[in-house]
């Protein structure tokens, strides 16, 4: 029995930013005065607000964690639980995208059965990147049919990304979260100081689905990523680290919490994805293919952002950007440390995947793509010809340009 | 594209007699005018009732079944395919209870996967016992994180248990349905004339599982058991079978509808399982751990009777049954031809058992226990004392009159 506690980023004057609380099948951000959060079954999982922060209590918690982060903070994890008087058990796994697999489920799986779990109150906590989420998350779906389970991000990705929605998953067949479920946590704790040990490449990469909310939906956080996203890699998002003088505080808490906000909006009405027409996925069409094909050269943003990228050139194609906007948000990616282009990003690549959606989605692709910067729709109608001639200028004018990853 | 047409038991006379309707997140049975069938998110399953009886249309099934039910109904059913020009792939599986794993379900993932599906709009189809339909409804709801799925139940043991209600599941580290999902199927369709190739065994087999809705629920439906248990079981149901110029139809008929409406109303409400206080878990305290360690020799519903057998026993002993009531419960499984008594049922596994359950329901282990005849109780405080002084009957009573399946 025990108290799990986790700080927010700034508890003093942030306290309130990343509620995430799920009322009924939904996600809702509050962002009034108190910080609920939401629970599947789990009755027990208590939450109360202090001076210090957000606390929740939860029972006989099993705690998954990826291994980096088990080495950087698992000392600091185990004096907690032991101070607490946790009955608990610590496993760290080497959750890479590689074994991102029904065999890596399979294994936390027997661990949680040795370990004598009560599954309507006692969730099994994970503690990671997006992979570790998305792994611990489908194992727990699927224990006794359910059992709870809590997501604790420690990178930028799944931080601002896998740690909203109810998607768990792995790989399959070589394609990229083929098996999973549509199961919410009990609760996300959001500690924005995991993000201090992220090495820089991972933060660019986090950066990119922060982009992509920022090319969907919000022209400030663009113009905010514009301005400072190289400052924002500089000092990894800590209001404690400051370059030059100035102080990233401002900058990070509002583009976390505006990518949230954004994502949460998407997510909420349509936990499930059965609305196929979803601006989340813009810089998802082709790259989830382009990931496992080079994998592991690219990470999961990367590959989205040259997607995002070509995507762009193919709106730009259609007249949905202008040539000024287009070469904007190009820049943008490149002040972000974010690949551009691709070699294995191919007309081929292009079309067997588009291919695919069309089979897999009711005879139509929803292809999401930016109306000047900060708005988008969706189109179900480019030509051929189109992304042949976005594809050629693309290629044309960014190939030189990237970097290999 | 094409037309999957599956007839009720008796089309003129009972077409609305198993109309499960799935509506929002509880299954619901109408028992009115027409026949609905409810859906997921499988937006083009159209159902149309006519003189025939009910048919759904569905757009390229993916159809696994089980092998001697292959064996049997194969042709028939790929000829019906054939004739409505369905785009489809039989697959025809060794779902035993032995290989109900999750590796089984992985094989039928592999197969489902170059199937190209379009997860919102194509059903797989299950057509076999509670195994096949439990592990290819697991593998639908894993697969793009959820595909629809329609169970069509060929025992006598699924048709009235396993079509109903959301739960779907694989054996796991030796425990019984240890991983799974509550995911309800798009439909199920249930053709009672599946029924006359069950093996006389595999009928007693499903008898137990209506003997617990009788004992919990029904007294009229203890009685029907009682008087015409045995026809039943020479009968297989079936309305054109007639044992000595008897007609077994009315009988038939009313015990599979009492049966599955009494199920579905304890299922409806608590179709996640939330709520631990539950009638239709009589007889599934012991016996899945007795199942798990003499497979394959028990059969479920074996097992089942089992553990309902020593239950009427304490049930005894705690006073809630007269003495005669225990005689006439017992004397009717007998007449189903079920075991009441095995050897491998010791006080040691009831022990463990009831352990394991109090260690995973939150220090509470819920009893259902028969009041009387077809009505029952749930009681939390049965003390070992009770329990080993009914084992000591149960055993001394019983244990010549088993056969050992
Ligand atoms: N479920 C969802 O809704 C969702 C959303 C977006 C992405 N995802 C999935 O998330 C995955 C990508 O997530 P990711 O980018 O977090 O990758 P990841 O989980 O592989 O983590 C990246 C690396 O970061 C390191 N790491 C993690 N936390 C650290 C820390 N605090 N300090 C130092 N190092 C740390 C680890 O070394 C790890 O190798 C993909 O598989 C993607 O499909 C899921
Ligand atoms: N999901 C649920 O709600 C639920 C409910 C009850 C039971 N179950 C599960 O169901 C399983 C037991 O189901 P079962 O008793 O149907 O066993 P089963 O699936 O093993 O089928 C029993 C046998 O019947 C034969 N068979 C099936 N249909 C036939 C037909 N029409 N003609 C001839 N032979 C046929 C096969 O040879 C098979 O070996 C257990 O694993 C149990 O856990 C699930
Ligand atoms: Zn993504
Ligand atoms: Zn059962």
């Amino acid at each position: 029995m025990g108290k799990v506690h986790l700080k927010g980023n700034d508890t003093k004057e942030k306290k309130t930013e990343f509620s995430l609380v799920r009322v009924t099948s939904a996600w809702k951000c509050d962002l009034g005065k108190k910080a609920t959060a939401g629970c599947v079954s789990a009755a027990k999982i208590y939450e109360s607000i202090t001076e210090q922060g957000t606390s929740w209590t939860v029972v006989s918690p099993i705690v998954f964690t990826y291994k980096e982060v088990y080495r950087i903070y698992g000392a600091k994890l185990t004096e907690y639980l032991e101070a607490n008087n946790v009955v608990y058990k610590i496993l760290s796994l080497p959750t890479t995208e590689e074994n991102k697999s029904m065999t890596m489920a399979l294994k936390i799986l027997e661990e949680v059965n040795k370990f004598s779990l009560d599954r309507r109150t006692e969730p099994i906590i994970a503690i990671g990147g997006g992979v570790c989420l998305d792994i611990v998350g489908l194992a727990a779906s699927l224990y006794r049919r359910r059992t709870p389970y809590i997501r604790v991000p420690t990178t930028l990705l799944s931080y601002i990304d896998a740690s909203v929605g109810a998607k768990t998953g792995v790989n399959f067949a070589n394609c990229k979260n083929k098996l999973g479920a549509y199961i919410p946590p009990a609760a996300a704790f959001l500690d924005l100081s995991f993000i201090q040990t992220v090495p820089r490449r991972h933060i660019s990469n986090g950066l990119a689905e922060m982009l992509k909310m920022a090319l969907m939906k919000h022209r400030g956080l663009f113009e905010l990523l514009e301005t400072h996203g190289r400052m924002l890699l500089d000092t990894k998002f800590q209001a404690d680290n400051s370059v030059d003088g100035h102080n990233c505080f401002q900058a990070a808490s509002q583009a976390t919490r505006i990518a949230i906000v954004t994502m949460l909006e998407e997510l909420a009405p349509n936990l499930w994805e059965d609305d196929l027409s979803r601006l989340v996925d813009f810089g998802h069409l082709i790259s989830p293919a382009l990931e496992m094909k080079v994998l592991p050269s690219l990470l999961h943003g990367e590959a989205v952002n040259i997607d995002m990228s070509y995507m762009v050139y193919v709106a730009k194609e259609r007249g949905l950007l202008t040539e000024d906007e287009k070469q904007r948000i190009i820049s943008c990616m490149v002040g972000l440390e974010l690949p551009v282009w691709h070699e294995a990003f191919t007309m081929e690549l292009i079309q067997k995947s588009l291919q695919d959606r069309l089979e897999h989605s009711g005879g139509l692709v929803r292809m999401p793509l930016p109306v000047g910067l900060g708005e988008a729709d969706i189109y179900s109608d480019t030509s051929c010809e189109i992304l042949q001639k976005a594809f050629v200028k693309w290629c044309g004018e960014l190939s030189g340009s990237s970097d290999s990853n």
